[in-house]
């Protein structure tokens, strides 16, 4: 096998631990000189490929390599920037195959969710199309944990522990203050599982404890349901701790927060759903509600990681370049789950085939029959997911995160409109 | 001195280190068996007193007591009740007076902010109204750092870093996303002052490094000259995070977010500048807007205290206790600043006269010119408060707090009507 060099992306909306997978990437690759060149780290997710703009990660000291690992954020930029079929644009296909082959690359890594392993996939076949060929690796990575093939995506744990931490902390301040304030309201990142949502769960343990109320888009929402919940808790507790994913449905299946279209990218962006939630249980139950939107802090939350979470990140990005120097492409490393408690967990390849483009939603034993809680077979699942704590370092009071070089490979190229 | 029961509420919004104050006064109290009975501890905070509701402390186990210091919430309960003065409410007053002397009450700790000052400070009164002597002692408590003649409030330092690492994390993620997100709004508590939103400004350090614009109601809000601002730093840095005040007031001094009036409590239930500055930011820009709003979960952070502010927070409440067996009444455990850096500090006896229904805003030479950020005054005086970690034990991936018995203590009167 030639030597040849590796391009990494970071690609679709990034996570906690993202970076923890560009490390385990990086370090591994650096340990096979003889048959990996340089990494180089695409700017801003695809955009960078075709841009041909990578970052030279040879530049960097190991030390801050290694930081990568407690970073959050993409540290080498990402987007939604997704790969058409090579029929539909052979021009761009053109383009991926003359920056590959100028830059020596024999080894390619998209770090993302569903969508990205579908462009994934697609590089597979880059030299039936170009003549240049490429492995293609997958590393899996998706707060939403809808990745299928996989017992969780990297990015879940560590948003799940922080948002399940959140709403236990929040109960004891509800509870201290249920004289006024009866409904507090977390919305939660999620358009289309509710695999975060139910993660809120694990905060309640005792009978009375919060969350009393989830609301996931795989239980179609009615509203006098939910009031009456709403009323029935507030009666027996002193007051109502709700979790609600962003892409909550109402009866007819759409999305009950207000659409904003985005006509960039194709996407709804939402949110909106808490709040609405909450101006609904100030109108008809006329009680004091506050409501949090979370947002990108809960995915940005790395001093809050599920240390679990930071070893399979860490994990699938070190199992992708041994996939690689096994000569292996169109696969991803999946993670299989071999015990609960304890939880035990091994990286196997998986064929990107079964995980482009699908979406894994959870089981609906997962949820409890009223559609507000979960189940013990959840617990059992969700639990170990957000196992461990893995603080990053302080100073000054806040954490510390690593400091990249960022020197640009030099281009071989002429610009290309994208 | 003959020996006297001890009263202590928890009063006002709640913090994430209000229960160390209480640990602080319980463990304190229980030092001086010669002097200090039980010690009552007032259920839902001065409704309590009124109630004759009282949980029995002397029931609680020490290892639970201790929990208290890393536990967030208010363990007793809180309220905004805020007593009558004398004049007004006589009948309620003789209740005061017959509460304290069934339960042999000598000593009143009220912890809280100016409002609660104010009310603790009324109780020094309670010998000339009813014939019944009680010596009261305040210990601050707020998020909001607005107490007078006190370096800080105990509660601030910690949601200061909450707010500061949440900032700092997704700047990074913002930053790796910004192709397509050009702007990120942080909605902050703070109703009167900018405090916890100046904080935000701690987790910009290099040139580029968000937060790129603050908003505080010391500020008058100002449309043009913001969009301008934002326009800049998007066109500057690729990208613009912001924090906001929930108080943020507009040219005419009014609230910028929507109101909505609390009848029952008088005060305005802000909520709203952030999202009212997405929607201006995507009208008027036209660019892809994230808006978080951490609402209550800022201020039940416990997760991510300020080990400075933990230990002030035990200290206030232990000194309390101090200033109670010297015999002292009126006052409140201040901090006191001798140096920035190291950052060193004593606590004192202040006169509640100079705190109670009193706000200290920032100075303005805290503010830079411009009002968008902060200046190197403020950070010299805001960085130590930040100082340390101090995090809960964690238990299956979650925080594990105090676990109390909740005794209540006997009732001894017929009930009153508030």
């Amino acid at each position: 096998m030639a030597k040849k060099n590796a391009f990494y992306a970071q690609s679709g909306g990034v996570t906690a631990v993202i970076n923890a997978s560009a490390c385990g990437v990086l370090e591994r690759a650096r340990t096979h000189p003889e048959k990996i060149g340089k990494v180089l780290a695409s700017k801003d997710g695809l955009f960078g490929l075709l841009r041909e703009e990578f970052y030279d990660t040879s530049q960097e000291h190991p030390s801050q390599i290694a930081a990568l690992r407690h970073t959050p954020g993409g540290a080498f930029g990402s987007s939604r920037y997704m790969l058409p079929r090579p029929e539909k644009e052979p021009v761009v296909w053109q383009r991926l195959g003359e920056v590959l082959r100028a830059h020596n690359v024999g080894y390619v890594f998209v770090n993302g969710g569903n969508g990205s392993m579908d462009t994934c996939m697609l590089l597979t076949r880059l030299e039936e199309v170009t003549g240049w060929p490429v492995q293609a690796i997958g590393v899996p990575k998706t707060i939403d944990n809808d990745l299928a093939m996989t017992d969780c995506s990297p990015g879940f744990g560590s948003t799940a522990k922080y948002l399940a931490t959140s709403i236990r902390e929040v109960s004891l301040d509800v509870d201290a203050m249920d004289e006024s304030t009866k409904v507090f309201i977390l919305e939660v990142m999620g358009r289309h599982a509710g695999w975060l949502t139910l993660a809120c769960g694990l905060a309640a343990e005792d009978p009375g404890d919060g969350p009393h109320i989830l609301l996931v888009p795989e239980v179609r929402f009615d509203e006098q349901r939910f009031l009456a919940k709403v009323r029935e808790t507030v009666a027996q507790v002193g007051h109502c701790i709700i979790a609600v994913s962003e892409g909550l449905r109402d009866g007819e299946g759409r999305f009950y927060a207000e659409q904003q279209k985005s006509e960039t990218y194709g996407f709804e962006q939402l949110g909106g759903a808490g709040p609405r939630l909450a101006e609904l249980v100030r109108n008809e139950l006329k009680m004091k509600c506050h409501c949090a939107v979370a947002d990108y802090l809960q995915r940005a939350a790395r001093h809050l990681a599920s240390r679990t979470d930071v070893e399979q990140a860490y994990a699938v990005g070190r199992a992708a370049v041994g996939m690689a120097l096994a000569g292996m492409t169109g696969v991803m490393p999946g993670i299989v789950r071999i015990s609960d408690d304890p939880y035990v967990w091994r990286v196997d390849p998986v064929p990107l085939e079964g995980v482009a483009d699908l979406e894994k939603l959870p089981p609906r034993e997962f949820i409890s029959e009223d559609g507000f809680s979960i189940t013990a077979a959840a617990r059992t699942y969700l639990s170990p997911l957000i196992a461990g704590e893995d603080y990053p370092p302080f100073h000054n009071g806040l954490p510390s995160f690593a400091r990249l070089n960022y020197v640009m490979a030099e281009k071989k190229l002429p610009p290309f409109k994208i």
